[in-house]
C-alpha cells in the first residue's frame, strides 16, 4: 500500500455530510493521522524484532528515539479531537467518531511502547542476542505477524474495510498460539540456556502478545464505527 | 474510607453549575460507578494476592469469576456517556469530564484485568505456590503497594484530592524498586528454582508493574481535570 494512497470514499465522517467543509477536512486529517502512526509503528516493530534477532544496538537506539514521535502524533491527535469538540459541537454521530480517535491513538501510541520495550531487551543483552537459535524462527514469526497486523490495522483505518478488520481475529489466534508454544519450549526440560534468557523471553513474549491484542483493538473500533455492531455480533450472526 | 461516605463537595462538574440538576445527577453517579470499581478491583487484587502467596484456588476463582462484574460497570459508564453527550451536548469542560470518565473506567477495567492475570497464575501453579520462600515478602509488598494505590485511586476519585494524586507517584517509584530486587533475586546465581517459577515471577512482577501505571493514570486524569495542569508542571513550578 503507497503511503499516498488514500482511499477516495468518505472516512471518520457522518454519513449524511456530503457538503466538504473544514470541519470533515479536520476529521479527515485525523485518519491520516492515526494511519500515520500505524506506518511509524510497523517500521518500529520491523527494526525492534531485527534487532532483537540480530543483536543490533543501532537499530534499537532507533526504534527507542524514534518512539517520542509517535508520541507527538498522539498528543497532536487529541489536541484535535479536544478543539473540534470544544469548538464545533458535534452530534452524537460525530461525538463517537471523535472519542474513537482518541481510543485508536492510544492504542496506537501504546504499540508503539511496546515495539520500544522490545528494542530495550535487545539493547539489554547486547552483543549478546536475547533469542537462543531454538526460539529464532518463532519469534521470526511472532513479529511477522505483528508486522502484518499493524499493517492491516492502518488499512482498516484508511478504508474502514470491515472483512479486513475481522480478519484480525485470526491474526491474533495465530499470535497466541506461538505465544503458546515459545513457553512450551521455555518450560520443556530441553531448555538449556537458564533463567536470565527464559526471562528476557517470557517479557519478549507478553510484548508481542499486548501488541496483537491492541490491533485487534483498534480493528474492533473501526469496525464498530462503520457498522454499529462489534464483530462478535457480526461472525455471529454470519 | 466508607463505602457510603462519598464526599460532599461537587465532583465531575463543571464549576459553574449552582442548581443541582439531572444532568450533574448523573455526572455525580459516573463518579459513584467509578468509586465503586476502584472497591472492586481492590478487592480482587487483595485476593488475588493471597490466591498466589498461599496457592489458594478458591480465591483465585473467586477473583477470575469477580471479574465480570468490572466489565459490566466499564460498559454501562461507557453507555452514560455517550448517552449524556447525545442528550445534553454538554459543553467543552463537561466534554472533558466525560471522556475523562471514559478513560479512567478503562483504566480500572484494565487493572481488574490485571488482578484476574495474577489469580490464573496462582491457579495454574496450584496446589504448589508460584512463589519461592525468598520472594514471598517481596510479592507481598508489592501487592500491598498496588492495593494501597488502588485504594488511593478511589479516593483521588471521589474527593479530587490532587495532593493524594500526585502520591501516586511515589508509590510507583516504590514498585518500580521493588521490581528491579525481584529480578536481582531472580537473575542471581543463587537463583534455585528453574525457569518454570522464573517465568511465573517475570509475569507477575509485570502485572504489578503495569497495575501501578494505571493507577498513576488514572489519578492523572483527576489532576488534570481539576487543576488544568499535568502532575508534572505543577511539581515543576512547586
Amino acid at each position: 500500500m503507497g503511503e499516498s494512497a488514500l482511499p477516495a470514499r468518505p472516512r471518520f465522517r457522518s454519513k449524511d455530510s456530503q457538503v466538504r467543509d473544514a470541519y470533515h477536512e479536520e476529521l479527515d486529517s485525523l485518519t491520516d493521522s492515526l494511519v500515520e502512526m500505524t506506518r511509524l509503528v510497523r517500521s518500529a516493530m520491523a527494526r525492534a524484532v531485527t534487532a532483537l534477532l540480530d543483536a543490533d544496538l543501532r537499530l534499537s537506539e532507533e526504534v527507542i528515539s524514534g518512539d517520542e514521535h509517535v508520541n507527538k502524533i498522539d498528543a497532536a491527535i487529541e489536541a484535535t479531537v479536544f478543539d473540534l469538540m470544544a469548538r464545533q459541537q458535534p452530534v452524537a454521530g460525530d461525538l463517537r467518531t471523535l472519542i474513537t480517535a482518541l481510543r485508536m491513538s492510544g492504542d496506537l501510541e501504546r504499540m508503539g511502547d511496546l515495539a520500544v520495550h522490545i528494542a530495550k531487551t535487545a539493547r539489554r543483552r547486547h552483543p549478546e542476542s536475547a533469542v537462543p537459535p531454538e526460539l529464532q524462527a518463532i519469534v521470526l514469526e511472532m513479529g511477522q505477524i505483528a508486522e502484518r497486523m499493524i499493517a492491516k490495522t492502518g488499512s482498516v483505518i484508511a478504508s474502514q474495510d470491515v472483512e479486513m478488520g475481522l480478519e484480525l481475529d485470526a491474526d491474533d489466534d495465530q499470535m497466541d498460539r506461538l505465544h503458546r508454544r515459545l513457553f512450551d519450549i521455555l518450560l520443556s526440560p530441553k531448555w538449556r540456556h537458564g533463567v536470565e534468557p527464559a526471562v528476557d523471553i517470557t517479557l519478549a513474549g507478553r510484548y508481542f502478545e499486548r501488541f496483537a491484542d491492541h490491533a485487534v483493538h483498534v480493528a474492533e473500533n473501526v469496525v464498530y464505527l462503520v457498522t454499529g455492531q462489534r464483530p462478535e455480533e457480526i461472525i455471529d450472526s454470519a
